[in-house]
């Protein structure tokens, strides 16, 4: 019923959005980026219902962005802790939360995220790592990697002819 | 009920997700990047009911994402074009395609960022536009920006003697 089923799951972007879960997973990894660590902080951060939040988390543990740690005895209490996996997620909440601030603040931000040691307001930027040039819709584009599948290399074989390469995005 | 409502809504990035709307969102948008324009056309790539994917173009069209130009008069056709606005939204694409190249894709990637002049994969990296630093959980901070609330102010303050300057992430 949805032959693109199967490319679609390729995209890593996608893969990406399935396993955070929703928007509050997204809202969680945000706090937990400000040091909150456990039950209490996240509820009282995101005015969320238990059981949802007791969802997000497990959910958050179990596609491993979160390890489960116990810091109290008796009675039991955990604390959530970032995996690597999990603080590699940074770059997206940075994204989010550049945009959001350069488009949805018309009459100026609220929050800013700027360098910890002398508290200048940072200009987030995505580049190459190699060269440190911006990376920009025109002048990045999407090739199959080694384990493209044949729908997959067909697609981006189209897209690529749909879109030639010198084309700048309209507007 | 939920006091904390008003500055969470402060948040750029919870408003960005808000704006955004959920995850076909970024996948339309992620398709409009690969220079995608008409209803088939996304409808063919994503397998998306069609009143869902005509309620998601309306709400980016509406949230000022795209721009709906009629290309056909007889029968009226429209595409939608990214706007200024729905083309910054690229990094956050970006960073969750590398994401999931780096974090779901163990046996390989199917597809690949490159340049697109010589074909060389991009590496993204999220750096401050002044000296092209990295940003990371470590060297970043949120500080009150000019139209902070008090509650958000507090909240800030309150986050940052819990997370202290010098510490970095756990794990």
């Amino acid at each position: 019923m949805q032959p693109k089923t199967s490319t679609r799951t390729e995209c890593p972007a996608a893969r990406a959005l399935e396993t955070v879960g929703e928007w509050w997973s997204i809202l969680i990894l945000r706090d937990a980026f400000q040091g909150m660590t456990r039950f209490d902080e996240f509820q009282q951060s995101l005015g969320i219902a238990p059981n949802i939040l007791s969802r997000r988390l497990a959910h958050l543990t179990a596609s491993g962005m979160f390890v489960r740690s116990r810091y109290r005895e008796r009675p039991p209490r955990y604390e959530y802790l970032l995996t690597e996996k999990g603080r590699d997620f940074f770059p997206v909440l940075v994204a989010l939360f550049a945009w959001g601030n350069k488009h949805l603040a018309p009459k100026g931000e609220s929050i800013v995220l700027a360098n910890r040691q002398d508290m200048r307001p940072l200009e987030p930027s995505l580049v190459d790592a190699v060269g440190l040039h911006p990376i920009t819709p025109a002048n990045a584009v999407l090739i199959p990697g080694p384990r493209a599948s044949r729908g997959m290399r067909e697609r981006l074989a189209s897209l690529r002819a749909m879109n030639p390469a010198t084309s700048p995005p309209p507007g």
